[in-house]
């Protein structure tokens, strides 16, 4: 059976919108893959790092939903991380208030070993250096190991991340970090070069313009979902990173084909999480809305043409 | 038989990018339209004006597509339409250099007999007192009359505009333009507001991000073909607009279905106009050209999933 394996960030997220304030509310790169991942998938691990003040009703959302927790470590004397940030009335554009980096300073991520062999590997933002240690302790390679990075570690540990991606299937960034990463406007052209760079694989997300899956020659194109409104933008890359591992384990398939359906899937809960502040939508979220959200992707996107 | 009219400007285009620079080139709303048309649609006529200095190897180029120009009156005495323009790097903005309206300022459209019981009526961007002038000389009823227009009307003319959106069944508009139209900053919202104001259909076109189709509480989104390159994007709109109608009078069909796939065909073609400077990609286009990159898109749009 398949394992997906997901590390990242446990955080307090303090979100700012004009529609409101979210308090201190559950955040973290690891929380949103491993949230939208349970949606298609069950066996789903989290590594990652929390300081004593993660509050129990936290981690009993993934008990309750059994996302193995065992590799969450709790370190002592340690606050958990914790971000603070107000977006502009547009919803494109965030400002950081407080960034508390607290115990992700000392994190050195632990697999458990009941996921060293996970067939899924999914490695949210983190320093290069931190998920290639992962990388490194799972003793067979994964069927597929995905990526995601930023701006941040392109300024500031860039050996790191190109010996990193030559030991990855698929890079996950968006826009402007594929623009910085390929020194190349047109994403078209960016992807070829960061193809060449490692990974045979690549998802370039455009937040509400949507997501390019890039694979050689082939493109595929996912559409954000149109909405009334958008409440909260936080957390919705790595619900897309979450929905489309999920959608791939689930579907036991690394092929492009299997990819599209995932990217689709991806965009999917996105759409959800971008309706309330941080996780609280994925936490309600039920396959019944998921279907019925997928049936609005499919009237948003097929078509039936002769090819004349 | 169908027929379509075409309504708009034909015109002088000065274009700079920094590609280069095109001289004076064929430009104009009409001209676009019906190029990009009549790769898809044979009966066609124009209605427009220009001066004593529009060339006639310019008009040849329409005559020799057996597109009508009828309808294009010369103006004794006056100067053609003029545009001059420069793109930024990105070829994202642009600044207008300069403007002459010449003979645009006293255009009186006259219909050709032949071309009032045209059952596509496309009107280009205009002054909407003058567009509904076009709508009066109608004999029938056309089944679509589609529009475009622009902020400087909703600016200087938002009474002629109001009106004469109740005449009209859909607006192509682009994304700023939709926002000021409806006061509205998210585009599903700004959907609802302009069918309230009359056009049962709207396409809001978002440049290099694509173009959204709305009716009633439908969707439908065609991306734009990502490019490695895009040398000069002047026309693209208008020849989005032409591919539209013009697949729409090919299929003579307007509903919903068939919207579909004509936003698809004018995203299509609109690919291929801004790979080169103003029309010349256009008026080189073959229809294997077309109908291979037909198939880039359903490769990059479609996907089979099970609803699960």
């Amino acid at each position: 059976m398949s394992q997906i394996l997901a590390v990242g960030t446990m955080a307090f997220d303090e979100i700012i919108t004009p529609f409101g304030q979210s308090g201190k509310t559950l955040g973290g790169s690891a929380s949103y893959i491993a949230l939208a991942a349970q949606k298609l998938f069950n066996d789903i691990g989290i590594v990652s790092v929390i300081g004593e003040d993660f509050p129990d009703a936290f981690l009993q959302k993934f008990i309750d939903r059994k996302i193995d927790i065992s590799g969450v470590e709790k370190l002592k004397g340690e606050k958990t991380f914790y971000w603070k940030g107000k977006y502009h009335n547009d919803l494109n554009r965030r400002d950081t208030l407080i960034t508390e980096i607290n115990c992700l300073e000392h994190f050195k991520p632990i697999v458990p070993d009941a996921y060293k062999t996970a067939d899924f590997l999914m490695l949210g933002n983190l320093h290069p250096a931190i998920q290639q240690l992962v990388i490194d302790q799972m003793t067979k390679r994964p069927k597929l190991i995905a990526l995601d990075t930023m701006n941040f570690w392109m300024n500031t540990a860039w050996d790191d991340l190109m010996t990193l991606l030559k030991n990855i299937d698929i890079l996950i960034v968006n826009d402007e970090e594929a623009r910085q990463l390929s020194k190349e406007y047109s994403l078209v052209r960016a992807a070829k070069t960061i193809q060449a760079m490692g990974p045979k694989y690549l998802i370039i997300k455009k937040g509400e313009h949507g997501a390019l899956l890039f694979h050689g020659k082939n493109i595929f194109f996912a559409p954000a979902l149109p909405l009334e409104d958008v409440f909260d933008p936080t957390g919705a890359g790595d619900t897309f990173a979450g929905g489309f591992i999920g959608k791939l384990a689930q579907m036991e398939d690394i092929g492009f084909s299997a990819m599209k359906n995932a990217v689709i899937c991806g965009a999917n809960l996105a759409s959800f999480t971008v309706e309330k502040f941080g996780a609280q939508r994925l936490e309600s979220l039920t396959k019944l809305e998921i279907k019925d959200r997928l049936q609005d992707f499919i009237n948003l996107t097929q078509f039936e043409i002769e090819l004349v």
